[in-house]
């Protein structure tokens, strides 16, 4: 039997769970007609974005199949613009959900918890179903028709390029609106939070769907597939090596895995109830566990069923394992209730300076379990692999399947995270009662511990992927060792690692930027727009949006450029060896920085919410406002660097892949036999 | 004729140099009685915390000097305790000298800046000398009783002791006194600078001699003596394989080197010569490239009388170049005049958070040409070396002392720094003429360059010293070679990047810890002594640097712990290939950080004084206040963990090297021939 035919059953399967989630959310009312209006304007908002998204992806995409249709086939071409297709829809099918589940969830929150809960968990399901089932439907049909991973690895490739642009774009985008709107709001004109008055107010809640809920979901469509790739080149080199041993089973086990990915986060969302006056993590914890149960047990089976390996079941749990261990980690470091928190915030009695220097030093705190949890996972993963007769490097690479099946469960509870804090938006600006206010808070807070979770994860999937892409690409251009007494490897790691801080630098000088051409917008409007401050008169929020949507990608220009040249330089000047030195430094350096500084950035925050809830003084006090300089500083690294170092990971790993038979031929020291 | 005694003869002239530049400052006059008595206070509070430093350095070095008897032999031991001696006595003799100093060249301020500046300068220079001199002596003197390079290896480590003591205490000790200092005095007292109410002001200024002067001679004597070290194993290895083509001359090559770069920092620091009215950082960049060039001269001159491969003396003139690009680029970045400066400056008008953020970011992007510079230097020293038949992990090795040789007169630069800013205390503490502070105001503007430049310059001569030591390591336990596909080098590299950000967030969070302390002593005495701030009552100086001394030595035993265990438990439960992914991953990692911390400690300095200048408001204002607050921020960066990283690199390195035979025998992979 073909068990690749599982994999698009299951993404029907995916597709059509999503869509009896889209309907128990379709049938809840919207509400009063303010909640609406509010509503309304963030969905106009936010498509004016996905509109100047999906733009500037055309024109990335046209430019990126042309060379891939020269260089390589018609076939690679398609696929990169089928990988970036399901990418965008995916985003699109989620975004739009989500924008109509804010008001949704606001108005059933007068009902209480239980009530307004399952309308905003539903609709962050749609947007985790949407991904994974248009990532396996994508893959399997690709692979399918072409039974060549190589094209696959362009489907792969074109996802990269939707994740770059969504992600570091939004990232870029949320962040410029949420400080623009803070700085002058909150700071100047002392507004408080979502006031209607504010004219950035409607772009900073179109920003929370933009960063977590289009670029969080890009992101981890990007690693779910290249981490599958990474896997079926691995295996397709491993059968033509000795195809008795290494049957076709070992190329489509991670599709297969993929498909049972999706039963086990079905299962584990069938596990997501809360109970009235409940904290909604433990409910969204509870699925998480039982999603990677269900899908230990699953995976198991389907060894049994392909006839492959053992190995590849506990290499698969090794991956499972340490992405648990990274997430409670998160957990403990950005958590309200733990010393990390507590010290950061009881740091901002002695002003901004202190409060900023302890939660960064936390945050760097805060990587030793996942490195660790990362090199035994990798050691396990390899060794039980080869004790048992599998090349190490697949099973590494199996491991990194193993963290990202858990995505569609993953990407529900993350994407729930913006969903609420917009129904708290919308609550406070349609002026609903304090009751109801108070529930949506309850369940925002829960959203921000599950958003941390998922960054924490993204990015050590990410790391994980990278290096399965790592051993793909090692495999393409037949480097059997890959020397670090070797100068090129050496060379080759030290410009690697200035990848992730460099391109971290960009992105934040991009939000300083955009931030500061957002607060002179305001001020202007401020100024200009008479009975403004009185309530009298609305502002004109849809500049504000526009002003965060175009700088947001046009500031990408860099950052992309940096991303797409840097591997084909090194590649192509310093040679094979001295590529792989820079994915391995790269993906050394990404990990520190992309977990640092999303842990840091959610303990500062924290630490800001700690003092809100009456700690140290309370809320208006001078702990308060450093603390509020740390939340600030905060906010681009968890929000817009943090999580674009995982893209950056995967984009110059698949760019490695996609050009290493060129680079194995072309390159200055093959061709002149340097070095 | 034995070469070697060149080594011990150009130490001697240092020494006698040294004594001359010494005689030069004994005769100057201190001045009026009242600059003598704060002269009089620093420098028992200084004498107090070497008291306590040296107290730390005897129960440690007892402690290893055991284990390496009882390990190795008497000799290895005896070499250990000389070196933690030598490195030692440097710092005293160094500090004697930068404690006189300050007041005599505040007191020669008065007759103008040609006045001045020689007197501090001069006193610097003593530093300068009393390192290399007792550096090369000490070496020297090692090796030809022993004639074994392990030897000298007990030497090193006995130096990376001191070090580690020095530096990481010392930077926790200034920082601690400067954060109290400033958040007390300054923000809540509004005193202006050194002014003698403020309890912590001795403390603040004890803390910059004991940083800058002690701590960073300690580093760089470490460094230094390393990298010979390093070149003396690796050519013993290649000696013992083929005696022919690679005689004894490629062992003692680096200690002549060493011996050369003396005479070349004396050549150098009779070229520093100022004018009135000009700025001395002109006088004193001079001065290094004079140096550099004497050196590349008298390295040729070597290579020809010792008859080694010109490879020798290209690969030196590489790590030379690296080290000017360096400099160079931490002079832009950290440049009034410059772009990252102005920038981050106009930040402060949205306040301090994005103040923090722009400087964060350009402190990132300034590792990208440093970063190039150590790649470009890696590739030409390995490939001239293995051009004309010398290993290339030789010609890497060789660069590092390149790097270094000019350390003499980088470290009389650098000393120099900490004397002017205390001159500049003690004209103001003694209440001196406005014009006599602001001639000590002028030296003190180019004191911070040089001691950004001398930063920026170590961090890269450590990375380029562990990068030779880990050549060293590898040889010793007979890798050659080390793969990057094999999972413990993956796992070792993994915990191995995580070391510097552990490291770093620790020395922070000390820091942190004790300036809390001492801010609460400080507003204890404000309380208690009655006629304090009226200035009728003297403080409690000794008690404030009471607080310094012991917090800054106690909090060292977690990170201490830290860097001294982690080699030795990966090496052993790992495996020796292990451990050299381990050194691979902290060396990447830690050039990053510790490029970046120390630059963006310079830059958010500077902007600061930007501002202090007159621009955007000036003093008192808005942006100066946000300022102060990024200022504050990187204090810590730039003084101690950045700093700190250097010598964690070295330190982690010498163990990884001087416990390798034990690894490659003991560890539990290799017993039981695992992975």
């Amino acid at each position: 039997m073909d068990w690749v035919l599982l994999a698009p059953l299951s993404a029907l399967l995916s597709i059509v769970f999503g869509g009896y989630l889209f309907a128990q959310v379709h049938r809840v009312p919207v509400g009063s007609p303010e909640a609406a209006r509010v509503s309304r304007a963030i969905k106009e908002g936010a498509n004016a974005y996905l509109r100047t998204l999906y733009t500037a992806l055309v024109i990335v995409a046209i430019i990126v199949s042309l060379a891939l249709f020269f260089l390589f086939d018609v076939w690679t071409a398609a696929a990169y613009v089928f990988g970036a297709t399901c990418s965008a829809l995916a985003g699109y099918l989620g975004m739009q959900v989500a924008l109509t589940a804010n008001a949704k969830s606001a108005t059933a929150a007068k009902q209480g918890l239980t009530a307004a809960f399952p309308v905003a968990f539903n609709a962050g399901g749609v947007m985790g179903m949407a991904v994974v089932g248009l990532a396996v439907l994508g893959m399997s049909v690709t692979y399918m028709i072409s039974r060549e991973p190589e094209i696959v690895l362009g489907f792969s490739f074109g996802a990269t390029s939707l994740a770059l642009l969504a992600k570091a774009g939004g990232g870029i985008y949320t962040k410029t609106a949420d400080i623009g709107a803070d700085l002058v709001g909150k700071v100047e004109l002392t507004l408080p939070e979502d006031d209607p008055r504010n004219p950035a107010v409607i772009a900073d809640l179109v920003g929370d769907n933009v960063g977590d809920v289009a670029g969080m979901g890009g992101d981890i469509f990007d690693s779910y597939v290249a981490s599958v790739v990474a896997v079926m080149i691995l295996g397709a080199a491993h059968m033509a090596k000795d195809p008795t041993a290494f049957g076709i089973h070992y190329v489509i086990v991670p599709l297969v895995f993929a498909a049972a990915g999706i039963v086990a986060s079905i299962v584990g969302m069938l596990f997501v109830r809360t109970t009235e006056g409940e904290n909604p993590t433990r409910a969204l914890n509870t699925g998480t566990y039982a999603t990677c149960v269900a899908f230990a047990l699953l995976s198991l089976g389907i060894v049994y069923l392909l006839e492959v390996s053992l190995a590849v079941f506990w290499a698969n749990v090794a991956g499972l394992v340490a992405g648990v261990v990274i997430g409670m980690t998160t957990d403990y470091y950005t958590s309200i209730e733990q010393k990390a928190v507590r010290t950061t915030a009881e740091a901002a009695r002695t002003g901004a300076a202190i409060n900023i220097l302890t939660g960064f030093s936390y945050g760097l705190l805060s990587i030793i379990p996942p490195m660790i949890g990362i090199a035994i996972a990798t050691i396990a993963a390899y060794a039980v692999a080869e004790a048992m007769g599998v090349p190490g490097m697949y099973g590494i690479s199996i491991s990194a399947v193993g963290m990202l099946s858990v995505s569609g469960m993953v990407v529900s509870s993350d994407a729930y995270g913006p969903i609420v804090d917009n129904a708290q938006g919308v609550a406070e600006m349609s002026g609903m009662h304090s009751e109801v206010v108070q529930v949506c808070a309850q369940m925002d807070a829960a959203g921000n511990t599950a958003k941390a979770i998922t960054k924490g994860f993204a990015i050590c999937a990410a790391g994980l992927t990278a290096l399965a892409l790592f051993g793909a690409y090692t495999e393409t251009v037949h480097l059997r060792v890959l020397d670090l007494l070797r100068p090129t490897v050496i060379a080759g790691a030290f410009i690697g690692a200035m990848m992730p801080p460099a391109f971290s630098a960009m992105t934040i000088l991009s939000v300083g930027k955009n931030a500061f051409k957002m607060i002179e917008e305001i001020r202007r409007q401020v100024r200009e727009i008479p009975g403004l401050l009185e309530g009298t008169a609305d502002p004109d929020y849809a500049s504000c949006v526009r002003i965060a949507s175009r700088g947001a990608l046009w500031e990408l220009v860099g950052p992309g450029l940096l991303a797409f040249s840097m591997p084909l330089i090194v590649g192509f000047l310093l040679g094979p060896a001295a590529l792989g030195g820079f994915l391995a430094g790269s993906i050394l350096v990404g990990v520190v920085f992309g977990l640092f500084m999303a842990n840091a950035g959610g303990l500062w925050d924290n630490a800001k919410k700690y003092i809100e809830d009456g700690a140290l003084g309370g809320p208006g006090s001078d702990e308060h406002k450093a603390a509020v300089v740390g939340d600030t500083v905060g906010d681009p690294f968890k929000d817009t660097a943090g999580p674009s170092v995982n893209t950056l990971l995967t984009v110059v790993a698949l760019i490695a892949t996609v050009f290493a038979p060129f680079i194995a031929k072309y390159a200055l020291p093959v061709l002149y036999g340097w070095l």
